[in-house]
């Protein structure tokens, strides 16, 4: 994959999963998907929030890689220049499968440990899991937060 | 969670996405459950040797956690005693509905680097990804490789 630095990445095999897992296969890089996809975040500022306390370091380092392998794009707020917004790609977006099978496996074996909330959501992600993708795609693309 | 070394699990978050990531958020950890439940690997020396060439003691330190939350079991072989077999459980079985989306996404977003058999098992993942989780499911209950 030539990737946006004209580096070309190094994947460790030709199987799709370990390939998927050369670029995000690391926790904080799924959570911050997460939190772009289904938590509204768009600044760094905002992503550093999260409940996980991620390190401002481990941050910087993963969005610059998500930037780089075209699953968020960098820009600036068109309200205010200095704010900068990272947005989603398609790319990023297409995450969200593997994400809900996490909550679903969350939901089943973690289940003295997860929120009542996530408990909900599993549900509604058991009962049509294609249609809350299709509900994250609409709401992500009618807020502008999807390149 | 109370793992089985009887310390307390300390999850980052009571989000379901991230408590899974506690557990199996490392590539290594994802790959050794792919080689279990999808190449039929059972022991170390078979784990070690995947394309992705993981070290000897990432794999040994690996194989302990996975042990510790659940996701496999540790054994002897009823063949030779003195061989140690590494068997997937229900737990970790249940992850296989994520990689096989991480097959998709593979599939859809790194086309030009994957292998072709790759590519012919996300066509089938696609066409009914049930079938292939309740086909893997079965292959391993009929031939004891789950616990």
């Amino acid at each position: 994959m030539q990737v946006k630095n004209k580096n070309i990445f190094k994947f460790r095999s030709d199987c799709p999963i370990s390939s998927a897992l050369d670029l995000i296969g690391d926790k904080w890089s799924i959570l911050i998907i997460r939190d772009l996809c289904f938590f509204g975040k768009r600044t760094f500022s905002e992503l550093s929030l999260s409940d996980e306390k991620i390190a401002a370091n481990i941050l910087a380092d993963r969005l610059k890689k998500l930037e780089e392998y075209g699953i968020l794009t960098k820009g600036k707020s068109p309200e205010n220049k200095k704010t900068v917004l990272y947005t989603i790609t398609q790319k990023g977006l297409d995450f969200v499968p593997v994400i809900l099978d996490l909550v679903l496996w969350g939901a089943r074996h973690l289940d003295s440990h997860i929120s009542a909330e996530a408990k909900q959501f599993a549900k509604k992600i058991k009962k049509d899991k294609d249609a809350v993708i299709m509900e994250v795609n609409k709401k992500l693309a009618s807020t502008g937060q999807l390149r």
